[in-house]
C-alpha cells in the first residue's frame, strides 16, 4: 500500500511529484507518461514516487483527484448565462488546455463509455439546468442531455477538438468571431 | 525504407498488418499500442512489420492513411441538412467507435493544435456551408467556425465525449431524445 508522506519534506516531495506528473500525463496520457522523466524532473527516486503512489496509475488516480477541484469548477457554471458559460470555457481551454487534454486521456485510455467523471461532479450544473428549466428561462429536455451538448459546443475549439483546436497565438479577432458564434449559437439552442 | 510487398501473400500479410493495427491504435493510441500484440495477432513477425512499415510511427501513418477515406466520407455531409448530417454522425460514432478514437489520437499524440488533418479533408464540407450560406439557407459566418461548431455538438456524446459517451446497450428511446435535441440545436443553431 501507498504510504503518505511524513514530513515536511515527504509532503514537499509528493506535492512536487503530483505537480510534474500533472504537466507529463496532460501531454502523453497514461501509457504514454514515463517515470523516469517524472522522477527526474521532481528530483526523487522511483522508491520513493512508488512509496507515495503505489504504481503508474495510482499516481494517475492522485493527479486527477488532485486536478478534480480544477476539472469540477473550470468555468463558474451559471444556468442563467449558459452562453457566457460556454464562452468562459472557451477561453479556459485556451489558457489551460492541460485540464481538458487529462479529461480526454481518462476518456480513451480508462473510460471508454457513459460518464467521463462520477456524476457528482455534475450535480451542481444539473441542479441548475433543471432550476433554469422551471424558472421557463431553458428549454426542456434531459439535464444531462442539454449539459453533454453544450459541452461539446464549448469543446469545439477545444485542445482535445476532433476538427479544429484553437491556440493563444491566434488573433483575438478570430478568438472573437468564434466567441459570438459560440455565443448566439448556444443562446438558440436552449432558448424555450 | 519500408518496402512495399512484392507478392500476393506479401500484400495479403500487409493488409492484416493494417487491419490488425488499426484496431490496436484506435484502442490503445500510438504509445500505447504495442508492436508485439499487432505482429502476434497478424500471423507475422516484427522483422517482416518494420520492412513493410519502417517504424511503430510509419505504421499509424498508414493506419491512418487507410482510415482515410472512411474519416472523410464518413457521415455523408449534406449543405441542405445539417441537422440530419449531424444526426447521422451520432449513429457512426455508435456503430464505429474507432474512426474518432483514432482521430482523438492523433489530437492528443501528433496535432495539438489548429487543424487535426490536411484542410484538404473539409474542402467539399466547407463548399457546402459556402454554398448553403450563398442560397440563404444557412447563417452567415466563416464556414471553418461552423463546421467546427457543428461537429462539437455531432460528437457531443460519442466515444471522445469529455461528459458522456452514448453506446449500443442504451435504449432506442434515450437515443432517440438525443437525436432530437442534436436536430433540433443544430437547425436552431444554422438558420439564416
Amino acid at each position: 500500500m501507498p504510504e503518505l508522506p511524513t514530513t515536511l519534506r515527504g509532503a514537499a516531495t509528493s506535492r512536487r511529484i503530483l505537480d510534474v506528473a500533472g504537466d507529463e500525463f496532460a501531454e502523453r496520457g497514461i501509457a504514454g507518461a514515463r517515470i523516469d522523466r517524472i522522477v527526474a524532473a521532481a528530483r526523487t527516486n522511483k522508491a520513493q514516487l512508488y512509496g507515495y503512489f503505489g504504481s503508474k496509475d495510482g499516481l494517475f488516480d492522485a493527479v486527477v483527484a488532485d486536478y478534480s477541484e480544477r476539472l469540477r469548477s473550470a468555468g463558474a457554471f451559471d444556468g442563467d448565462d449558459l452562453a457566457e458559460w460556454a464562452v468562459r470555457l472557451y477561453d479556459e481551454y485556451l489558457r489551460h488546455p492541460e485540464l481538458i487534454r487529462l479529461t480526454a486521456w481518462i476518456r480513451l485510455e480508462r473510460q471508454p463509455a457513459g460518464l467521463a467523471f462520477d456524476r457528482s461532479h455534475l450535480d451542481t450544473k444539473l441542479a441548475a439546468i433543471t432550476a433554469a428549466q422551471a424558472a421557463g428561462t431553458m428549454r426542456q429536455g434531459d439535464p444531462l442531455d442539454l449539459l453533454t451538448m453544450l459541452a461539446g459546443m464549448a469543446g469545439a475549439w477545444s485542445p482535445v477538438s476532433t476538427t479544429y483546436t484553437a491556440t493563444p497565438d491566434e488573433t483575438e479577432a478570430e478568438h472573437e468571431r468564434r466567441r459570438t458564434l459560440l455565443r448566439e449559437s448556444v443562446r438558440r439552442a436552449i432558448a424555450p
